[in-house]
């Protein structure tokens, strides 16, 4: 089976895997920007030891706290403005989705001008990007192994994603005790998440060989941290946390590689205006994605169950752990999307296609009243 | 399981992928040097699509076709020279391991100056590569995506090995046809080779969670070449072609992140002294490391067993398919070796670890006469 395979991305895993990184950081340049949001940095530990192998190796830091979730193109020109003004050399973003696509949009603005977001958002940047380094701390995004942002276009508040090497991490660090602090409800939502990257992935045309080792891998680790999840109230163990994270980054090589389909591009709509989490606004969705693909692609669909554990057990664990939505939408407020659902790239790496109409029909049957 | 994973070269594959890769290759500059040897790149159709597509791109083309098997560093340097004179851009390599490890070291040279031949093997050159870009020839030495060349220094007559992210290519077009013209006995040695990869990676500590989803596929796909080449005297069809020269990949990504244990340096010497071609030379001590795996890691083993379809299997094949040896040395000779056994890196990764006495005695129980 024929196959294009880019990962450019150097990966270093394990506990304390940034400690003795200061020299290759250093080699990066003399001042660093940090951006990271306000909470999680600080509370999963990755920012206090950031800053300590930064120190020690004669970077100067400077910390922009800014991003929140689902970040703004604005919040992205002002971490790049930030870096502009202190001459930064390089951007190490520490956090989850959000923070990590911020930081590539703030890598790449801040080589071109901070004021450039619609050439960001067109891939139309002249210069290539600061250096880029990221630290995850949640498990599920898979941002740190992909060339993709998603970020949110201030006027219109609606979900655009650009890809393009130029988004690559040159380093990350993936220490799974940074995801130890995240919160239940986080830890179910991002694996619900990284889920639907090695689900909807698995189904695409551009699954080939390599990747679908990569996806064998995620499916059967992530489901297994999605089992136990359904079955216990609590939090995650350090080794059932370690397989989330690794899986989750797995699943995100094989988000690289295919794309999404539609459950993606649905579930945004369900974060913008219902403020759902996106991995749980994907799941929302999966169940239909997964009937579309048993029909089209029955091979493809039995290997994905064995690989989980089983048909029953998958949609059991999705009906468990997504969360009940009090979403209902008329008929008319259902019309109005399809303008945006026309000629998605999502729509068309669903097995057997997928069109606007499909997916007005998959919103009336979970939302109409 | 913790892991690195670092893998940056962009793969292409499949039948014709080179063709419109065009404006690709002229992005990386207006004159390419083609490094390649006397026939082989000819013969498979890989050099007159590379041309065509080249002038097609308005690159200006120069070819040096001056390498052989197990290349000496000069001819790398003479290589080099001829890029720096042609003003060249960037290298492509079209051959087997010799032409594409022997276009790594030129894209270095050139940028450097080509009487550095001492900096080179040191690792001590000062600016990047020119951007490389290879195309292989035959299924078995992975050099496409590994940062490694191996080269034979000119008055040693010693090969000697350079690990160095500048070695990996920008690009990697592997296309199986280019293998079909490839001889029975090349065919089989290089596929051997592969074998090697991939099961001295195997066991290797470095063998980590991704790391072992490509050694899976590596086994299971080149075993299975390689019992067809057992069990079938001809040359096999492009189908097994494709699964050998795929293979062969995979087997190249666990040797890039894994390395080699005992049976390569080994064999180096049967190559050096014996004409014995690399592939077969690497073959003749697998058994004995194969031993020693399943004393040392027989978890592992049992897995790797399993993944070529059994023990009995795997030394039935490597008693068939590795050339008879007419090799005999003195004890005097054996011990003549033990200084460039000393501290090597493939004798701390095989499993359990091996001394220079353990060399010894694995050469006197096959060549001691």
């Amino acid at each position: 089976m024929d196959f294009t395979f880019h990962m450019p991305v150097q990966i270093f895993s394990g506990e304390g895997c940034l400690k003795d990184k200061g020299e290759r950081l250093r080699a990066l340049g003399r001042r660093c920007l940090i951006v990271t949001s306000a909470h999680a940095a600080k509370a999963s530990g990755a920012l206090d030891d950031a800053m300590e192998v930064l120190e020690a190796a004669g970077v100067t830091a400077t910390v922009f706290p800014g991003i929140g979730a689902n970040p703004l193109l604005s919040q992205c020109q002002v971490a790049a403005f930030t870096a502009e003004t202190c001459r930064s050399d390089f951007i190490l973003g520490i956090g989850g989705g959000s923070v990590m696509d911020a930081s590539k949009a703030a890598a790449w603005l801040a080589a071109n001008g901070s004021t450039q977001g619609y050439e960001l958002m067109a891939g139309a940047l002249r210069r290539p990007a600061l250096p880029l380094v990221l630290v995850g701390t949640t498990a599920g995004t898979g941002s740190e192994v992909s060339a993709t942002a998603v970020l949110t276009l201030d006027r219109e508040r609606r979900k655009q994603s650009i890809t393009n090497p130029e988004c690559y991490a040159r380093y990350v660090f993936a220490d799974p005790r940074y995801t130890h602090s995240t919160s239940r409800e986080t830890t179910v939502c991002t694996a619900l998440d990284a889920f639907s990257h090695a689900a909807e992935g698995w189904f695409a045309p551009g699954c080939g060989n390599v990747i679908t080792a990569f996806g064998e891998r995620a499916l059967a680790m992530v489901s297994g941290g999605l089992y136990w999840l359904t079955a216990n109230p609590g939090l995650p163990d350090p080794a059932m946390r370690e397989q989330l994270y690794y899986g989750s980054l797995w699943a995100g090589m094989v988000l690289n590689a295919c794309g999404t389909a539609f459950p993606h591009p649905l579930g945004y709509i369900l974060t913008e205006e219902y403020s759902l989490p996106h991995g749980a606004a994907c799941a929302v969705f999966l169940p239909a994605f997964l009937r579309r693909a048993e029909e089209q692609e029955p091979r493809r669909a039995e290997q994905f169950y064995a690989l989980c554990g089983g048909r029953e057990r998958v949609l059991a664990m999705l009906e468990a752990l997504t969360p009940r939505l009090d979403v209902t939408m008329t008929k008319e407020k259902i019309d109005g999307y399809r303008p945006r659902w026309t000629g998605l790239k999502n729509f068309a790496r669903t097995p057997g296609g997928f069109t606007p109409d499909e997916a007005a029909e998959v919103f009336r049957s979970l939302f109409l009243r």
